[in-house]
């Protein structure tokens, strides 16, 4: 069976985990979100890719769901007495050597997708993973200077300005109000080489309960993506990332107010939209939403959506291949 | 008083620790070997103004006289996991901070004497330290393929072969003869900022006992600086890096060999030559030497010249100091 995953960061990575338990044999390529990447102290650092591919390959530290395990912390250290920004970003020691590797390759002219194959071929993911472009996209958010604590001298309050998406993420926690997502470069980015490809000859195609704005979002956002999504043979089947009118994890909220969605299981299966979704798995406490979802045109099913294990999340896995070949069997593609 | 001093890596900086011992209120420029850096997974690495640097700042590892104390290797053993070469040159975490710091900021486009001076506004080195030159040089090593172990395939025994000095230092352990010592690009390459208005101004100038060939050879080696020293007022005093016809430590006597120098206390001095010294130490055990110096028209002292601790070295740099202010007053200069 041949599966189709687009993935964000931690939601992404720990679906794939279960995914894998559940189907083991299964040929499975994740196409990963790089809107989220960021050029730090010189260096390209792709934080989804990493986190999907330190997750699989085992080297992720589980507890924070982001950067290596055994991880040592010298360099941040330097990086403070140098007095070099930024300092809100955790880049470990470990973690920076995936960076210095990526930049060095990319610098002798290799793209993305090409050094993401060459870091893969030691953490072996046992899936392939695909930057979803391997032109630069980096998302914005535009916010309000008057909520920013730092609002630099000559910035007016009451003035609109883009900050990268990390900035707002993690620097600033998503605390201001997100006017709007812009995912800088995404008009003249194409898809990697081999995304389109694995998409029309895919079996099944999921969406993680990834990020539905900043993760899949953005992947959707370069152009020929969603088409190819729209026009393949395959099941769309999503998992939502809201339960019981909360992200699950993250601040999926902020970024949902900014594109004008209600934080809700409901609407961001709307906001996909029955043309790109064959099949939408909402968390049980949300079984109430399954007509409404229905009603929209997207079959939809409710079962536990709590990644607590492997084993749970396996589960959540076989119940999206289930809905997948339900669909199917119904013609429903 | 003002004191130039050039300098290569670890004699150079135990020299300049002695030194400041001696003379608290000097004002020192030291003028750093560049010719042993290389660029390493991408990044800047200046081998001999980090050792100045981190020597006179107390971050140096004391034992080693290399690299920095408290150091973490996680970054190396990354790099081993991700099989990226070479593994041969010791990069520890904390010294890969200040790399990606020094090659961020030559990306954003300042020189490397502006780079080093914003690392060294950490470091408080107490001496103003100016790289040899803004532009790249590179010292290389011609040897004999037929004498490397790793000799590739198509190479032909017999046949000279240019290699980085690090690799013939550090990997190699200098143990294939040098035919040649090449320092590429040193003839485009221009003194930095500020190096021969230091020289121009100086009261005294000091060659430390560092490698005649490709330390103090190098920086010789940049248009402009050897005659900007043969014309300074100040005295020229050298001290001997060479001790019973052996170098006091590294392995100076094989690149000594390449330039077709003995490897003795006279045979350096009359390398440097008479037009550029006005005075030269040896070791008291080489006391025997100081008439073969001085008939070579280089006012020449036996003293001791082992550094073996601060006390020992500031010793040193007095006598080095107190020669000048003879050489001085006698109008040798």
């Amino acid at each position: 069976m041949r599966i189709v995953v687009l993935a964000g960061g931690i939601g992404g990575a720990r679906f794939l985990r279960g995914l894998k338990a559940a189907e083991p044999q299964a040929d499975i390529t994740v196409v990963g979100n790089t809107g989220d990447d960021i050029h730090l102290f010189g260096l390209k650092v792709c934080p989804d890719l990493d986190t999907v591919m330190y997750t699989l390959g085992e080297g992720i530290n589980d507890e924070q769901g982001w950067g290596r395990r055994d991880e040592t912390w010298s360099i941040r250290e330097e990086m403070a007495a140098y007095g070099v920004e930024p300092t809100w970003f955790g880049l470990g020691d470990r973690d920076y050597a995936t960076h210095i590797v990526r930049t060095q390759m990319m610098g002798a002219g290799y793209p993305l997708s090409a050094v993401t194959e060459a870091l893969c071929a030691r953490w072996k993911p046992g899936v392939r993973l695909i930057p979803m472009s391997d032109d630069r996209v980096e998302t914005h958010v535009v916010v309000d200077t008057a909520e920013l604590a730092d609002a630099v001298a000559g910035d007016r309050p009451g003035t609109r300005k883009a900050i990268h998406f990390q900035e707002y993420w993690v620097k600033l926690r998503a605390a201001p109000t997100a006017y709007a997502i812009v995912p800088v470069g995404i008009e003249e980015a194409k898809p990697a080489p081999g995304v389109l490809a694995a998409i029309a000859e895919a079996d099944v195609i999921l969406f993680p309960p990834s990020n539905p704005v900043v993760s899949i979002g953005t992947i959707l956002g370069v152009p020929g993506i969603r088409d190819a999504l729209v026009e393949a043979e395959a099941p769309v089947v999503g998992l939502s990332p809201i339960v019981g009118g909360a992200p699950v994890r993250g601040m999926a909220d902020k970024v949902l107010d900014a594109v004008g969605v209600e934080t809700s299981a409901v609407a961001v299966a709307k906001h996909y939209g029955p043309g790109l979704l064959d099949g939408w798995l909402v968390d049980s406490t949300d079984a109430d939403s399954v007509a409404a979802v229905e009603e929209a045109g997207i079959p939809c099913r409710a079962i536990p959506l709590m990644m607590t294990d492997v084993e749970a999340t396996a589960a959540m896995a076989r119940a999206a291949l289930d809905m997948a070949a339900e669909v199917r069997a119904e013609g429903g593609v």
